[in-house]
This record gives structure tokens, sequence and C-alpha cells, in this order.
């Protein structure tokens, strides 16, 4: 899947597929059937129903998953934004490359192919103080590159990031797309400092000023602002769809990074399930403007799609309920009010 | 382990082990020097440092997780405070020997040991209405129940009942140990209609009428107002303090089984976790006054250990990240502020 024009993505978000309503259907039914009080495995029983959806099965699976980690550098890092040194990006994708990451840990742990797509690194985005992050042309190659990592036959999607400095680009983008300002949505990251957070606020205002004129398009706003990690989780994300894929959105940047896309048509997250709200400080935020409830609420906000990886293992119970247990009738057991 | 008396829980409650602290400073050493920022994994550092201090061990393990599911009979049934018939629990005893109901796949998904253990099914505790459900020696006996069941060698615990009309003694110890009469704590269970709702209030209010004589003592409250399988969760979780096996607690029901013992002592918590805080009315509460964070919050309410093998998993991603990640010298990668 490819697209060769942002009017391209814009026919696509305006036009999207719907999913399975009868499996759905089917899914729910069987639910009511399980050995157990209508109801009663909670946001596990509406889990397995969205993944038949998409999946389009009553009974749906988790056999190929896949989590995808892009990573990407941003410009913006000058602004003295982060507590770490913009090198740390690549380092990481080294860590990742020799398994001494969390996300290492609990990719194997949810028995999930983990992707690392560092994109060109050694090409940090422009200072978007100064100038937009990306033209459009970069913004939809790096989108390019995001549908390129998903496979057709995934069965299952979880998306996030590496990138020293883009949980500014983050908050760029949520204060351009939905409003309040710099204040609402910065906030410490990897752990910034008071005059850190100062720095990132100025950064995110700056820009607000600068790329006034663009902001009234969610995609342009998405090169302006973002950064080429998020572009691809847009990019997979879109592939995901076309493919019917559930998709788990991990993170702050990874939440923020769908925008550009939820500026053109909400419906664009119906695939989708917000793995989890981290600690940092806008994510319950855009959760909350996205209609999403997260599935953990764990304090966590490293990124790297470690809080994405940690709620695929609820969909694995999800679906081994629903898949593995007996209906009333196999069972012997009485069902209520009968 | 076995207690001989009352007297005999009562001693050990006030003279608790307290784990080790050193295993547990040293846990939190280790996570500093992860390749991540400082308390990025949010709670799941946080339970990597639990787990160590009660299994005395800087890297904690799960290698031989057991879940346990005690089941027993109510006399208030007769009250109509269930929507299934008593024959339910034996029913959903054998459902999960043939492997058919939700915790069992949810055990083999957490890669835990499955223990079902029915207690006197076919000799119901007495209607707590009229007379006290159970005698101190049947309590007493199936506290060591519970006991009896837990291995030294057990490296983690999640503890879950079965039992129809389980919820009505669940609320009736609430509202003896905490106060707020029975409106504030009986909820719908399995799912009664408003008229049993009525019913079950009111065999609570009838209870706490007919026992006020005992209820300043907490374990004869856990005898008059308990059940069979709630007094074995207590054993249970005293014998795992004795071994420092890291405890998870299920819902509800679960929950309220500890109110015997933190009535001697809130103490007896520190090896606990509560797994998740379910959709049933009191649960939230009893946490809260618990001083309890659930670790799941999915609208779950099934009993049967679901919600403490969802939580296993949970778990299982804190070890898998503390044992295998990286150092931040180990990895090469830049520290912040270095």
């Amino acid at each position: 899947m490819q697209f060769d024009s942002l009017d391209d993505i814009r026919s696509f978000c305006r036009d999207l597929p719907e999913g399975d309503a009868r499996a759905a259907s089917a899914a729910a039914e069987r639910q009511a059937k399980l050995t157990k009080p209508p109801g009663s495995l909670g946001r596990l029983e509406e889990l397995a129903a969205w993944m038949g959806r998409w999946q389009g099965s009553a009974i749906p699976r988790i056999e190929r998953a896949a989590i995808t980690v892009f990573a990407g550098n941003h410009g913006v890092v000058v602004r003295g934004v982060s507590a770490y040194p913009q090198e740390v990006t690549v380092q990481m994708v080294q860590n990742f490359a020799s398994g001494g990451a969390a996300i290492n840990q609990l990719a194997r742990l949810a028995n999930a192919d983990l992707r690392v797509v560092p994109i060109d690194l050694e090409r940090p985005t422009h200072d978007f103080t100064v100038q937009p992050a990306m033209s459009t042309d970069e913004f939809l190659t790096a989108v390019n590159v995001g549908c390129a990592t998903v496979r057709p036959d995934d069965d299952l999607l979880a998306v996030g990031e590496m990138g020293i400095g883009n949980t500014t680009a983050a908050s760029a983008l949520c204060a351009a797309l939905l409003g309040g300002g710099a204040a609402a949505w910065v906030g410490r990251g990897t752990g910034v400092d008071d005059a850190g957070l100062a720095r990132k606020r100025a950064a995110v205002d700056a820009a607000l000023s600068r790329h006034g004129a663009v902001l009234k398009d969610p995609l342009q706003v998405g090169a302006a602002l973002g950064g080429r990690e998020l572009a691809a989780i847009a990019g997979a994300m879109l592939a995901a769809r076309r493919y019917g894929i559930p998709t788990l959105l991990d993170g702050f940047v990874a939440t923020a990074a769908v925008l550009p896309l939820t500026g053109i048509n909400r419906a664009i997250l119906d695939h989708c399930r917000a793995a989890h709200v981290s600690a940092e400080a806008g994510h319950r935020r855009v959760l909350g403007d996205l209609g999403l409830r997260p599935l953990l609420d764990l304090d966590m906000r490293l990124g790297e799609a470690s809080g994405a990886a940690t709620a695929l293992l609820l969909l694995r119970a999800a679906v081994a309920c629903h898949a593995g247990m007996a209906t009333f009738s196999e069972a012997g057991v009485s069902d209520a009010n009968e």
C-alpha cells in the first residue's frame, strides 16, 4: 500500500473500510453463550468483538502479532527540549537490535514480531521553530515507510516510537490540532527539569506562531510540526485499516501522531484502541478529546511501544477466553433464569 | 502451616514477617540503571521491587505461579439473593475440571498452576440471617484448607473464588467490618434484578442485626458472615505471607475475604496487590478503604480469579523487563545529564 499524494491520504480517510459488522455480532453472540454471567468479562468481551469485526471472524485470533517501533530525530532538540542528547535515538535503536530494551522483553513475552524501523536518523527534521519540520514530500515518504511495514496477514498491530525530542513534536501537534496552547500539552517527557520544561513550552509556542498559515490543514500540520516516526505511525495505521488489522496505539506520541488523520475523519480510530494512558501530562487529555478509553493506567511513560506491548497481553486474554471457553450447553451449567 | 485456634491467627497477624527490605532496595537500584528514563516503566518498576522484597531477591522470578480458586456454598441463597441456582457452584467446579471456564484459559495463558479447591459444597454454610454462617471451628477448618494449598516454593499466588451467593457474604463482611450499612455494599453480583437486589440488602441488614454481639471481633465476624471459600482465601494469604510469596487478590469477594485479617493488622496486605477493580459496586469502595490501588480496571466481575490471572500477565511484564533489560553501561547508551 502506498500513497502518491496528500490528496490520496485524504481520499482514503474520507471513504474508510468499515469492518465486518456481522462478524462482530457473531462474536458478541458467542460471548453471551459462554459459561459466565453476561458481560462479566467486561472489556475483554468488547475487545473480542472489536477484533472479530476487523479480522472478519466470529473467533478472532492472535497468531501473527507485530509490534512496530519507528525511530526519528528532531531538529527542535537544538532548543534544549530533552533531558537526553540526540545520539540516544540511534543508541536505543542499537539497544533494540541487541535485545536490551524494555520492548525486547515485552515483545518476547507477548510472542510478537518486533520490527524496529529507524527513519533517516542521520537527517533530523528541521527545527520547527524556524521552518517546517518536513516538506510535504518528506512527510509523505515517511507515511509510506510506515505503510510498507504492515503485512496483509498480520493479525494484530501495536505501534510505538523512539525519538529524542518527540514529545515536543507531539505537544505541538496537539496544540495545533486540538487547541489549548502549549501549556496544556507540554510535559516533562523523558524527564526535563523546570528550565527544560520552559524551553519546550517556548519552542511549541514559537512553532504555533510561525506556522499559523498551514494550521488549517491537518496533514500540512503533520508535516510542519510532526516527525518522521510520527508520520510513519500514521502510515502504519492507514495500512492496518486497509488490511483489517486491529491496532493498539502506544502512548502520548503515538496518539498525537494520528491527529493529522483524525483531523480528516475521526472514524480512522475505529480499528484502534488506546493501549494505555501514560504519565506524560498531555496523554490523558488527548485521549479524552479523541474519546479513547485506555486499557491500562500504570504510570508508564517510556514509549517504544512498551504500553502497547503490555496491553497486547490483555488482548491475548480476551482472545483466549473467547475462543477457549465452553458454552453453557457444552459444559452442562445452568444458565440464569432457566 | 496450620492454625490451632483463632488466637493462633491473631498472634501471627500481630507479628507478621516483614519481607526483605535490602532485596527491595537492590531491585530498585537495578531499575535505576536500566536503559530507560528513571521511573518510566511506572508501576511495573514498583511491582518488581515489591516482588523482590517478598521473594528476598534483587531479581524476582515467576517460575512457579499458582492460581487457586476456592469454592463454597452459602445458606443465604434461600433468601433469593442470586440470579443463579446453587447447583451452579458444583457445575462450575466441574467446568474448571474439564477446562471450559474463563480461568482455565487465563491460567494457561499466564502459565500458572491452576488449583481448584471445592470446600464442602454439599454442606452450605448456614443462612446467616438466622444463625452464624459457620462455627468458629468450621471457620478455622476452612482457613486451614486455604493454608494447605500454598506450597513453600510457589513464587507467586493469585487467589479467587466461586460460590453462588458469595457477593452477599462479601457485602455483609464489608458492612460489618467497615461500616456504611447494606446499601453501601450490596451490588448485583452475577446480575440480580431490582427485586433480587432488595432481597440481598434485606439479607445483609438482617445479618447485621442478628450478629451485632460478635461484630467487635473480626475473626468472629468472618465466621458469622463469611463463607468457607472466603475463609480459605484468608488462610492462603496467611500462608503466602509465612513463605514470602507475593499475592494477587482477585475481585470484590476475595478482597472482602481479607477483612477479618486486616481488622487485626492492616500490614497483612503488604505482600498483596489488588489485581483489579471490578464492576461490582462495593469493590472500588473496599479497595479505597484498604488503600489498595488496583492494577486493572476493565469492568470485569466474573470472580474465579479471572482478574488476578489477567493481572498476573502484568507481573510477568514487570519481571521480564526487570530481569532482561540491559543497563546503560552494558548497552552503551548515554544516560541523562552525563
